[in-house]
């Protein structure tokens, strides 16, 4: 059971941003974040502890997962591109590795079910489903049994990094076809028109652009009886790497740990995780907006207002990644900076 | 003088991005930035070296004075409040001294005249033009030859630090009654009106944000035959902070670094550096939109998109530190992240 957050500690942390050298409010969302994250850090607790406020083992983890809807040709790149880019993210080479790296990031790759399978590696975690779903215009994604088996990896794989002593844990996926997937997810929980939900992915033209709307305008009416809880949506719609998302985030917010989102495949697999069970919500950041069209909506249906907007599209995590950096100057300032008795600065109390 | 940057590697720099391993386009304001800081870090050079492309002892200047239109009542601070912030800037209570001890930055606190003089530090650099500028309303704020020291005072705070090794410099203040004179710049400047200019500092209620824009009004009328260069615009309406930092952003630009741009007072002197000398914008990153009124205009003027938007209306170059991550993370996917060649990765190219 995922925990509402504990309130008793609020009163007294936003007492001690406001009296925080700065004129009230100027630090903007990082004080909203900073908030959220002393608040989700001091659970359990009774006083504010400013020496256990800190950011520990922070964990990237990629889920990768293939689409058989891809074999319809909505995408720009075929699925075996999937497990190529397991594999360089495995060796090092991809974007979201050199954001690790900069910023500290433990970074474990989820092999959920690719279509090519990586060979083993250290930092790389097999748990496949199969090697593809089915291409859900016509029938389910997969199995009921995919379904369950897929939430309890990602639990899991997870559950790791939070012994291991990870407490913030982002989430970024790797899949050609599952924008495709996240869009039909988003239909079905937001009820917005196809046109609304559905983007280009990684830069479809016009046409293909026509046909993948088509596509998912035909798997919304194949399904249209059996999308009514978000397990059904999830097997029907979803991807070995959304499913095992879910399951794991699910999983952070059981065990009161913050929860990173990055873009339009994460941030779908945070709106069903949080119809399963809501005050998972009240753990999640939201790092990014994405460019991928639909990202607004879906952060709407959410009422979430993201950290960064650098006009990115790319998934890995990367936004997430990038994101790190705002949670440690919230942290940051919250527990180093001076009060205005502390550093002998005149408060000015609005008239 | 100020030169253009050299475009002769430009097409190679970005061959080079578009042949990473993500889709076109995907990394969004990085790709744009990472383009910049590669062609400023390659000047003179004829070949792109890909190993001496690193940010070197990033140095952040928080310039500081103080403003006799306070004195008007246009701020909800009393000008005191000036020395005591630098004295927490160098004690390190400050928003800013966490984020620099946190991201890297060196940190120099630069004062340029406040009423209250701080004591001796080994961060601190005194280049006094006075206690106080005049009340810009009925007379200049100071004189030509203030004007003309502060432009020098500028130039040699930030070329000890580029001789120390700094190839990008960020620009931060600190100064009560500077959003008047920020305002007041960018007024003069734009030809906008003084509603649009003009917003409410650090918090004022309406009645003096009405007082203020009159305040504003009457100051420009009162100058107004003699605001036609950049330079009697910067004598009668701006602050010994202001004009510290316009000689120092052209001194930057001279040498070919990086100027990180802050909020609505570090673009007021960045749209005066910009008019001086047209080609320093070249060398200037934008680092947040600030929630102050007006901010928005200056870079529209700038024709400027900042990196962050996170809400912040603080100064002390808070939103500038904090934009340092994205320009290693902007270098950092050029110099590291591996090509669809170098990967293997099947490279779908647009049709």
């Amino acid at each position: 059971m995922v925990k509402p957050l504990d309130t008793r500690l609020n009163t007294l942390i936003q007492q001690r941003i406001d009296l925080k050298t700065k004129p009230l409010g100027a630090l903007g969302k990082l004080e909203v974040l900073a908030a959220q994250l002393v608040q989700i850090f001091s659970q359990g607790q009774t006083q504010l502890d400013i020496e256990q406020l800190a950011i520990t083992r922070p964990a990237m983890f990629v889920f990768a997962g293939d689409h058989g809807i891809a074999s319809q040709g909505v995408s720009i790149a075929p699925s075996e591109v999937t497990g190529q880019m397991v594999a360089n993210f495995v060796q090092g080479g991809a974007a979201i590795n050199v954001f690790c790296r900069q910023l500290g990031w433990q970074l474990t790759v989820v092999d959920c079910g690719t279509l090519v399978p990586c060979e083993p590696a250290p930092n790389l975690r097999s748990q496949r489903l199969g090697d593809i779903t089915h291409a859900f215009h016509k029938q389910p994604a997969m199995s009921e049994m995919q379904l369950k088996q897929g939430l309890e990896y990602g639990e899991q794989v997870v559950m790791s990094a939070i012994e291991a002593g990870s407490n913030v844990i982002a989430f970024g996926e790797m899949g050609i076809g599952n924008t495709s997937s996240a869009a039909a997810i988003l239909a079905a929980l937001s009820g917005a028109s196809v046109e609304l939900c559905v983007g280009r992915g990684t830069g479809i033209d016009d046409e293909t652009l026509c046909k993948k709307r088509a596509l998912i305008k035909q798997a919304l009416e194949y399904h249209q009886d059996k999308l009514a809880t978000p397990e059904q949506i999830l097997q029907r719609l979803g991807g070995f790497e959304i499913v095992q998302m879910v399951g794991a985030m699910l999983a952070v917010a059981r065990a009161q740990k913050v929860i990173i989102v990055d873009g339009f495949i994460s941030t779908a697999a945070a709106m069903l995780a949080s119809r399963i069970a809501p005050h998972s919500k009240q753990y999640m950041v939201f790092a990014h907006g994405s460019m991928e069209q639909g990202h607004k909506l879906m952060l709407e249906q959410l009422n979430a207002e993201p950290l960064l907007h650098l006009d990115m599209r790319l998934g890995e995590g990367t936004g997430a990644a990038l994101a790190l950096p705002l949670l440690q100057a919230a942290l940051g300032f919250f527990c180093e900076m001076a009060s205005f008795a502390d550093a002998h600065v005149t408060q000015v109390v609005d008239a």
